[in-house]
């Protein structure tokens, strides 16, 4: 059996992590192991980090702190949990990745990609999913669901202003563009599960 | 009036505080404007990073996620005062810098000098000190001496063993080969005054 490496992107209030608990699911009831994850985080020393970098307010880090923090959380969720798994052949779901670095450390452009993924190649060898989602939906809806689940709390990063949130979404797209066989652009405006369907039907290729 | 950067290194127990206290002080007295501070940390949001990576067990972070919390803690350092404080023509004194990462984690060979210049690059565009002093003691002094200190509670990485100590110790004085205008071998045997004037005797090309 083949481990297989999905991660899951887009913007705040996309249903990524509704999308990745119900993907997760329809992958057990098929007899998969899955280890549903997320980013920041995943791991105790990874879930120290996120808290160092969701937390406080804008100006606590700046952007090359805040890449630098973002990678040495990826490369403890890689050695400690994604890397293993995968070679045992279990399935890993990951609620963002690399992609969710790429856009929002390169946006404002004081970090270019080459930069974000030279850190990903110290961290963690480069290591790349096997298919990325991009929950894709119109900006206006995202920005209401994200508002009505926050209640004004959002964290450091989702607080952004809609100008940056706008610019990081852009990114997501190209990369679909770029890199169609491992990125998927996926309609989120559907019924959540009409996208666990789609997302399915996007992984039959990676199914043994 | 230009702003000097000016690093120590070498292992534990070799007199790096002492020094960068007494050189403070001494740069002080001829009317300079100087800023001790120490890596990592050095700066609110850097201490924070500090704390992650002194304290707990050795196996708290793997060598990548070490090295690339310390270039995070670096990032702060460099763009909330080393940088601020050179543009305005002063000087700045620190206990620690790149070459302790160059040498600290690029022992044990999962990490090349180049991955961890990578890092310097991302985070802090490559700036180096105009002149580092790299203190040598014979190594049995040296843990003798951060023995008597620590009295059994040394943090996470002066914890490690003698042959991870002698291995840093060896890459320290392999720079100064390698750079000798900016690298100096200090010997730091002699008693603490000596030590400081030879020091200054080392900066008198740096003082306009």
């Amino acid at each position: 059996m083949t481990g297989r490496f999905i991660s899951l992107e887009g913007g705040e209030g996309t249903g990524k992590s509704t999308q990745a608990k119900a993907l997760s699911a329809a992958l057990e009831a098929k007899g998969l192991k899955v280890h549903l994850t997320r980013e920041p985080g995943g791991t105790p020393g990874a879930e120290i980090i996120r808290d160092l970098l969701l937390s406080g307010h804008d100006e606590k880090w700046n952007m090359r702190t805040e890449a630098l923090l973002f990678a040495a959380a990826r490369s403890e969720h890689c050695a400690a949990l994604i890397k293993p798994a995968l070679e045992r052949g279990e399935w890993i779901i990951s609620d963002r990745y690399i992609d969710s670095s790429r856009a929002y450390q390169s946006v404002g452009g004081q970090l270019s990609d080459e930069d974000i993924m030279a850190l990903h190649h110290v961290g963690s060898q480069n290591l790349m999913p096997d298919r990325t989602f991009i929950l894709d939906l119109p900006e206006n809806i995202a920005a209401r669901r994200a508002e009505a689940r926050d209640r004004g709390d959002s964290d450091r990063i989702g607080g952004r202003g809609r100008d940056y949130h706008h610019a990081v979404m852009t990114k997501f797209r190209h990369y679909a563009d770029e890199e169609p066989d491992r990125v998927k652009l996926i309609d989120a405006a559907q019924s959540p599960e009409d996208v666990t369907q789609n997302l399915l039907r996007n992984l039959s290729d990676l199914m043994d």
